[in-house]
C-alpha cells in the first residue's frame, strides 16, 4: 500500500483533521486498469457534486491528478486507488477555517484477489435489518458518514456472503453496503432511485449507460423485497468488481441471465481474470 | 494542545483509522476543572450506549481513565479533554477486524476563552435551514459522523450569532449545531426528546436533574418554532460552555429569567470568571 498525504509519501494524518473529528469529507474508489484511473470524470463529477452538497469549494482537480500519476506511476499496474478528500484543519469546533483548507489522502493498494466465479456465477447477498434513513441533500455523494454501512455490514462475519441489501424505512431497497443494486423484470432494466439516500456509484451510471446504448429500457424506481425476489436477474456492480450477479438472495436462487451477461460483455471485467486473458 | 494516541504522546492517526475512513468512532468533550473532569461518569454511560448503537464491544474504561489522569497531570488545571474513540485499524472496507480493536485519541486543550457576557445576558442564536434526519438507531449518542452540525454551522459566519438551532423535517427543533435547548414555559421546563435524532448531552442531563431536585416539572416534548418564540425562557447548554440563555432568537428578543437563574446557581458556571472568583 502506497499511502500520499498532501503529495507526500506519509501514512498517518493530524488528529485535528476534519475527516476524523467530524467525517468532514468525501472519498472515492477508483478501479486502475494497466496503469490508467477508469471512469475518472464520473469520479470527478462525483466529488464536485459532493463538495456542493458539503457547501466546500471546487475540489482541487490539478493536485488529484498529480498525485494520481505519481501514485500509479509507482504502484502495480492493477490496483485500487482511494481517495480521501477532508476539509482538513481543525477550525473552530464545528465551524471550518475560512477560507476552507483541503487535505487530499491517497492510497494505492494492489487489485484485490478477484474471484472469477462471483463474476461468472454470481454472490450470495443477504437482507441487512440496519435502513437507510433519509438525508436528501448528501443523497448519491460519497461522504465519510459511512455507519449506515458499517453498522449494515456488522450484522454478518459469513464469508460466503458477499453482500447486504439495505433498505429505507418505506421498505423499498436502496442499495448494497458497497455497491448499487439492479432487476431486470420484463426485459428493462430498474433500479432505486437516490434522492433520499444511497450512493450514486460510477458504475450504476456506466451500467445504466450501456444499457440505454443497448437498446434496454431503464428506469429508476422504488424496489420492494417482492420486486427483488420475483426479478428476472439481478446484480449489484461497483467500481471495483464491475458487475456481480446475485445468484442467492436469501432462500431464493438465480441465474445469471441475459441481460446480466451483455451488460458484463459491455462494461467488461473489472481485471484480465488469471488464467483468462483480457479477452475473458 | 496535547495530545496522546493510545497513551502515547503523538498527534497523528494512521490513515487507516477507521475514524477517519468512515466516521467509524465516538467522542466526548470533557469539561476539566481544576484539574478533574466534571460529570465522568455520564460521558462514560454515553460512550458506553455508543458501542452498543455501533455494534462495539464495551470500551476501554480504565485505558480511557488513565489517560484522563496522565494528561490531566500534565496540562492547565482549567481545560478541555476531547476523547475520540475509533473502532481502529482497517479491517475490510466496512467489514471492521474481527475481533474489533479500539484506538483512543485524547487531546486536551485549555480552557477556551470564558465570556461572561454570554453567560449573564446570553447569547444570540439562528434558525438553520439544515435539517436533522432521523436515525433511531443512532439518536442521542455522540459518534463521529457530524455532517449534520457541520452543514448546519457552515451557514453562517457571523461571529456575533453563538449558536444554530436545527429542526426536524417535522419542523420540531432538535436542538442546537453543540448544544441542547431547554424552553421554560409556565413554570415547567421543556427540551426536545431525541428518540428520532440528536445528541443527548451530559449538561441536558445535569439540567433535567436540577430542575427535578428544585421542584420544576421537566418534560421532554415536540417543540416547535412558536414554541421557542413564546417561551418565558430559553436556553442551550453543553458541558463546555454551562448554561447560556437565549438573548435573541431571529428578531425576537428574551431577558434571562429567574428559571435559568437557579439553574445556573445549581449547576454553577463552567470555570470561575476572571474577576469574579470561584463565587460568581
Amino acid at each position: 500500500m502506497l499511502t500520499w498525504v498532501d503529495g507526500h509519501p506519509q501514512d498517518a494524518v493530524p488528529v485535528a483533521d476534519r475527516g476524523l473529528q467530524y467525517g468532514d469529507g468525501l472519498f472515492e474508489t477508483v478501479l486502475i486498469d494497466r496503469g490508467q484511473a477508469l471512469a475518472w470524470d464520473l469520479h470527478l463529477a462525483r466529488l464536485r457534486r459532493g463538495c456542493r452538497a458539503l457547501r466546500l469549494p471546487e475540489p482541487p482537480i490539478a493536485a488529484l491528478e498529480a498525485d494520481r500519476d505519481g501514485l500509479c506511476a509507482l504502484g502495480p499496474a492493477q490496483a485500487v486507488l482511494k481517495i480521501i478528500l477532508t476539509a482538513g484543519g481543525a477550525g473552530r469546533g464545528y465551524a471550518r477555517p475560512q477560507p476552507p483548507t483541503w487535505r487530499r489522502i491517497l492510497s494505492l493498494a494492489p487489485a484485490p484477489e478477484w474471484p472469477l466465479a462471483e463474476y461468472r456465477d454470481g454472490i450470495r447477498v443477504r437482507w441487512c435489518r440496519q435502513l437507510w434513513f433519509p438525508d436528501p441533500a448528501l443523497a448519491g455523494i460519497k461522504h465519510l458518514n459511512r455507519l449506515t454501512q458499517v453498522r449494515a455490514r456488522a450484522e454478518w462475519d459469513d464469508p460466503q456472503i458477499a453482500e447486504g441489501l439495505i433498505r429505507d424505512a418505506d421498505g423499498s431497497v436502496v442499495g448494497g453496503t458497497m455497491s448499487n443494486l439492479f432487476v431486470v423484470r420484463d426485459g428493462a432494466l430498474l433500479t432505486p432511485g437516490l434522492r433520499h439516500c444511497g450512493v450514486a456509484g460510477t458504475m450504476r451510471a456506466r451500467v445504466m449507460a450501456a444499457a440505454a446504448a443497448q437498446g434496454l429500457p431503464v428506469r429508476e424506481t422504488a424496489l420492494s423485497v417482492m420486486d427483488c425476489l420475483q426479478a428476472d436477474e439481478l446484480f449489484v456492480c461497483n467500481a471495483v468488481r464491475g458487475i456481480r450477479p446475485i445468484r442467492q438472495l436469501g432462500a431464493r436462487s438465480f441465474a445469471a441471465g441475459p441481460v446480466t451477461r451483455a451488460l458484463q460483455r459491455e462494461i467488461g471485467p473489472p481485471w484480465p481474470a488469471p488464467g483468462h486473458g483480457a479477452g475473458w
